[in-house]
C-alpha cells in the first residue's frame, strides 16, 4: 500500500474496532481462569501490527462506490482482518513455525509460558500447538459471527456471506495444494504456482474483501465482478512480490528471514522459471534441506540470478499488475477508486516488505 | 440416546440433510484438485457414525415447543453436528491422535495418502495434520454458515448466534484448561475437573442444542433457561460417564482402547476421588506414562475400585441426572420434552458405548 491511499485514517479506525472487539472478549475470557485470559491476550497481539491489506480494502470499495454506513462496513473490515489472523495462525500450526515478525507467536508464546511453569520441553511445545489451533478457531468463528450479525437485509447478508464462504473454501484448497506440492517434492511448473498462489491469497487477500466493500455498498454485478478480476490478478502480483522478497529481500526490511523460504523447499514462481533452465541442476539439491547455510542460499540466489529466474518473475508479476490495471479502466468503477486500486497494484511490484 | 426418544426418524433426516451438504461441497471441490477432493471424502466420513446427539437434541427441543418449520430445524441440527465434528478434527491434531473409531481419522488418513505416494514418515505425518486443520476449519466455516444463512428474522437469527458464539467461545475455554491441566500436571480437584467437562463438553453438546431448537421454535426466556440449566447437568453427567466408560469400558462395544486415557495422564473425576485416598500413590506413578502397560492400566483400575473412586465417579453421575431431570420437572416445558429428556439424561449413566 502506497501513502497515495490514505492509509492512516482506514488503519486508525480498523485498530480501534480490533481494540474494542478484544476489550469484550478478554473480559469475558477472564471467567474462565488466567490462560484462557493470556490466550486471548495472545490472540490479540497476533492480529495487531499488520498491514491492514484487507480491511483497507473493504473501505476503499465500499466508500468510493457510495456507502455510506461506517458502522456495518466497520464489522466487514474487522470481518476480513479476522479471516487474515485466523488463517496466519493455522498456517503457522501447518509449517511448525513458533515466531512471526521476529516475535513469539501463539504456540511460541504459549510454549514459553509453559516453560516458565515449569513444563518439560515435549509439554511445553504441545501445549503452544493446543492453543494457536484454538486460538485460530476462535478467530475464524469471530470473523463469521461479525458478518452473520450485521444488521443488514438478507439481499446484502446473502452475498456477503457467500463471499466470505469462497473466502474459507478457495484458501483451504489453496493451503493444501501449496503443502501438498512442497511434500510431493513435485518439479515446480509455472502454471500450478499461480494457481496455488491465487487460491491460497489472492482471493481472501484481494478479491473477497474489494467485493464485499462493493457489495455492501449495493454496487451492480459488473463492477463487483471487474472488481474480483482486479483482485486474483493484483494479488497474484502481490504474491509474486512476496515470494520475491522471501529470498531476495533485505531481512532488517522484512522482519523475518530470508533463507526459511528455501528451507522449506517452497515451489515458487522463481523456482518454476528456474526448472526450466540448465540453473535447476545446481539448485535442486540444495532446495528443502533443513541445513541449507548462508553459502548455500547465496549459490541458490546466484543461480535464480543468472538464469534469468528473477528478471522472469519480476516481469510476470508487472505483467499481473498490468493487467489488473487494464480491468478496472475498462470497467465502469468511479475513477477515484480506479486511480486508488491502480496505485495499490503498483505498489505491490515497488514494495521492499 | 434410549430408543424411548425416537432415534431413528431424528438420524435419518440428520444423516440426509448431511449427505445433501456434502454432495454441493465434494462437487464445488473438485474444481480444485484430487487433493481438495479427498479431503472433503474424508471431511464427510469424519461427520457420519456418531450418535447424533446433538442434532437430535435440537430437534426434540423444536417440535416439542411447537416449532413447524422443518427447513429450519434441519439448518440448525446440522449446524451443530457440524460444530461438533470439527472440535473433534482439532481435538485429535492437540492430541496427536490419527485414528478415531477404530478407523485412520483425517491426519491418519492423510499420512497413509502421503505414503502411497512415496512421500517420507516425516512428511506423510506433517500432511496429514496440514489437512485435518483444514478439515477442521472447513467444518467450522460451514457450521457458522449454515446458522448464518437460516431465513428467520433478527429476533431468532440473533440469539442463536449468541448461542453458537457461546459454544465455540466456552469450549475452547475448556479444551485449553483440559490440555493445561494434563501438561501442567496438577494434582486434580474434582470442582475444577467438572467445571473443565461443563465448558469443554456439556455447553456445545446438550445446552446449546436444546437452547438452540428452543429459540428456534420461539420458546420464553425461562423455558430456554431451563433447558440451559439441564442441559449443563446432563451433559456433565454424559461426560462422567465417558470417562468412566473410557477406563472400564468394553474395547469391543466401546470401539476404542481403554488404556489411551490413562495413559494420557487425563485429569477425570476417577482421579480427582483417588487423589483424596491412599491409592493415589499407587495410581500417580503409572497415570500419564506414555509406556503403561495392560499390566499397569489393572493395577490403577483395581486401586481406582478398591479407594472407592468409581464408585464415587458413578455416584455423581447419577446426582447429576437427578439435579438435571429435577431443573426440567419443576419447569413448564412441555411434558413429553419433559420425559424424553428424562429417558435421555438417565441414559447417560446407563449405556455401554
Amino acid at each position: 500500500m502506497t501513502d497515495t491511499i490514505d492509509r492512516t485514517a482506514h488503519i486508525d479506525e480498523i485498530d480501534a474496532q480490533l481494540r474494542a472487539l478484544f476489550a469484550v472478549e478478554r473480559v469475558r475470557a477472564t471467567a474462565y481462569g488466567e490462560h484462557y485470559t493470556a490466550l486471548w491476550e495472545t490472540l490479540e497481539q497476533a492480529s495487531s501490527g499488520g498491514k491492514r491489506i484487507r480491511p483497507t480494502l473493504v473501505r476503499l470499495a465500499y466508500f468510493a462506490l457510495g456507502g455510506r454506513n461506517t458502522g456495518a462496513v466497520d464489522q466487514v473490515a474487522v470481518a476480513f482482518e479476522l479471516l487474515h489472523t485466523a488463517f496466519v495462525i493455522h498456517d503457522d500450526v501447518i509449517d511448525h513455525d513458533t515466531r512471526r515478525r521476529g516475535q513469539p507467536n501463539i504456540a511460541g508464546a504459549f510454549a514459553d509460558r509453559g516453560r516458565r511453569l515449569g513444563v518439560d520441553e515435549a509439554g511445553s511445545d504441545a501445549w503452544g500447538e493446543a492453543a494457536a489451533v484454538l486460538a485460530g478457531d476462535l478467530a475464524l468463528s469471530l470473523s463469521h459471527r461479525t458478518i452473520a450479525r450485521l444488521d443488514v437485509g438478507a439481499d446484502i447478508r446473502l452475498p456477503l456471506l457467500d463471499i466470505l464462504d469462497r473466502s474459507v473454501f478457495v484458501s483451504a484448497a489453496g493451503e493444501l495444494a501449496d503443502v501438498a506440492y512442497a511434500i510431493l517434492g513435485d518439479r515446480p511448473v509455472i502454471d500450478r504456482v499461480l494457481s496455488t498462489l491465487e487460491q491460497k491469497t489472492a482471493v481472501y487477500s484481494v478479491e473477497a474483501p474489494l467485493q464485499a466493500g462493493a457489495v455492501l455498498a449495493g454496487a451492480d454485478t459488473r463492477q463487483i465482478e471487474a472488481l474480483g478480476r482486479f483482485g486474483r490478478l493484483a494479488g497474484v502480483a502481490f504474491q509474486l512480490a512476496d515470494d520475491i522478497l522471501g529470498v531476495f529481500g533485505e531481512e532488517n526490511e522484512l522482519g523475518k528471514s530470508t533463507i526459511a523460504d528455501l528451507r522449506e523447499g517452497k515451489r515458487t514462481a522463481l523456482m518454476a522459471f528456474a526448472a526450466t533452465t540448465d540453473a535447476w541442476a545446481r539448485i535442486e539439491p540444495l532446495l528443502g534441506s533443513a541445513s541449507l547455510d548462508e553459502a548455500g542460499a547465496d549459490e541458490i540466489r546466484a543461480a535464480l540470478r543468472e538464469s534469468g529466474a528473477l528478471s522472469a518473475t519480476v516481469e510476470l508479476a508487472r505483467e499481473h499488475v498490468t493487467l489488473a490495471v487494464f480491468e478496472i479502466e475498462s470497467s465502469d468503477l468511479p475513477r477515484d477508486l480506479v486511480s486508488a486500486l491502480t496505485d495499490f497494484a503498483r505498489s505491490a511490484v515497488e514494495r521492499t516488505r
